[in-house]
């Protein structure tokens, strides 16, 4: 099943975002007044389990095909010299992760997450953006149906990344999304040196000087700046809210997917939780365009959807205690 | 067994705190310095792993008897007004946890900790410490007793707290092992209102003075203004360092246990892992003079271990990525 057919498709599905179930949730919030606690004593655990509520549209939501979807992809700026690793090193690792070494293998086992790897072209690599569109319209459009046939049926979707160079690539989409200068959105992403950082800050500006005017529409931005995994993720995080399904956001990278869609639609964010926040810079600035408080802060900067498998253990935690705890009533303790 | 005989055995215990084993800690960063990530790029889940290593004196830390242990004790200056929950919900709420309803039991439970919940003489609430001390010499070596007893043969800890009133004796340890003003230390506990937090400034104003200049010791801190479930906190912390069991620091009443030992004994708080900040302020300002980096930032202020147990999730992820990744040259990727 092709979820969009022509851009027409995108755009007419980024117009009709379904909202959240106001009926489960007041019942969620009303059941966690009457859980055996001071109201409010579990902070955000009680807003993830009403937010899990009015998306399940049940007053007790449970997780039970969890799953996280890894895509790759490559970049043509990685030609400009804006990584600190080879650009072989997305092949690799994609047979990492088919193989089960892989940060996100660990992290998606401990936090009960079925895994996929959505490896996409890595021997086509996107245009460098600096001097044409990163992808022409079928290309754009091939990306966001694999990530759109990638969600399945989960229930819950963690949303990670591989490709070398894309930390450029999210920046691009950042700026041209929200604004800024290219230097506010770059940062060292996997490690690279100043002077590495200096020739990120140079091919941001670059992309952004060659598309100036034509980035008009969500789909012109991911499709001249983008590159196909992260094209993806915003096929697959739009997919994911037409089926109901509440999605965990990785770093800066996976981030940028959702930045060109927010910054024309911005009800879009409210499927999706901040699993973390990054030390890369440019992600607390854009979780903050976003409207999103980010639930964990690790010190993490890997990619792979690492940060949010982490954060999935948070939300089984919330919805553990909003599941099993008995009432004030049930227990027969005083309500205070 | 007992572990504290007497005062002096308690505080020789104090004096003779193990280090954790330099050379796993070192074995510990050379593997994540060879796994197929950038360096660092795990952030704090790296640091937890070394951590555990170094505890638990091998490269492959592992949790296999995670246990929380909530200890439950009466207040009373509880007669002060102090609380917005009557005195008999402490009881009632040790009801609910061995009923398995509490939020404890399900966030252990979604953490795969066993839980052990040990009330302390719910019946004999401490002595009103604005009049004279809160036990007796042989009260407060008896809660330091059930703290070191109830570790058993965990091999993680999380130590949690049930106490109606127990938010203003936290205070007044608070201040009597770091200084500052009775304001300074006070917060809103469960929820109350400005007069209740009024009257706590009060009643930890009144305790100080009445037991300045006694205050020059551990043990006499604890005795004079503690609780026995806090004072049984700081017993099984100590317990639990002689046996290098790594410790999962709750909310503020929790940490507020350690504050007496960590002022005449800083590197009490070496195998302690902060597990959240607690939004009772008090917290962060306690986490901060003993040098603790919380793992979670919530909006939590429950108690009962409830923070911590959620932190475990975030250990065990730790855990499972330096367990389960693979190196480099395992994997055949390019180190950069």
């Amino acid at each position: 099943m092709t979820m969009f057919r022509s851009v027409a498709d995108f755009e007419a599905a980024l117009g009709d975002l379904s909202a959240s179930d106001e009926a489960a949730r007041n019942a969620a919030r009303e059941r966690q007044g009457q859980l055996t606690k001071p109201p409010g004593s579990l902070g955000r655990l009680e807003e993830i389990a009403i937010f899990l509520a009015g998306w399940q549209g049940t007053m007790r939501p449970a997780i039970e095909r969890g799953r996280a979807i890894v895509f790759a992809g490559n970049h043509g700026v990685v030609a400009r010299g804006v990584s600190a690793f080879p650009a072989a090193v997305t092949a690799q690792m994609v047979a990492n992760f088919s193989a089960g070494g892989a940060a996100i293998n660990a992290l998606a086992g401990a936090a009960g997450l079925s895994l996929a790897v959505v490896p996409l072209e890595l021997d086509r690599p996107t245009a460098d953006f600096t001097l044409r569109p990163a992808m022409d319209e079928g290309e754009c459009l091939a990306a966001l149906n694999a990530g759109a046939a990638a969600i399945g049926d989960a229930d819950l979707l963690v949303l990670g990344e591989m490709g070398i160079g894309n930390s450029t690539a999210a920046a691009a989409l950042a700026a041209a999304s929200f604004g800024g200068e290219a230097v506010d959105w770059v940062g060292p992403g996997t490690g690279v040196d100043p002077a590495g950082i200096a020739r990120k800050v140079a091919t941001v500006e670059a992309g952004l000087a060659t598309h100036a005017g034509a980035l008009t529409s969500p789909f012109e931005i991911l499709r001249r700046l983008g590159g196909r995994e992260i094209v993806a993720i915003a096929g697959a995080v739009l997919a994911a809210r037409h089926a109901r399904v509440p999605i965990v956001l990785d770093g800066f990278i996976c981030t940028s997917a959702v930045a060109p869609l927010a910054a024309f639609y911005p009800t879009i964010v409210d499927h999706l939780i901040a699993g973390h926040c990054s030390v890369e810079p440019g992600h607390r600035r854009l979780l903050d365009k976003l409207g999103l408080e980010p639930l964990l802060s690790l010190g993490m900067r890997l990619g792979e959807g690492s940060g949010a498998a982490v954060a999935v253990g948070v939300i089984r935690a919330a919805l553990a205690a909003h599941d099993g705890m008995a009432t004030f009533a049930e227990a027969g303790v005083s309500a205070g």
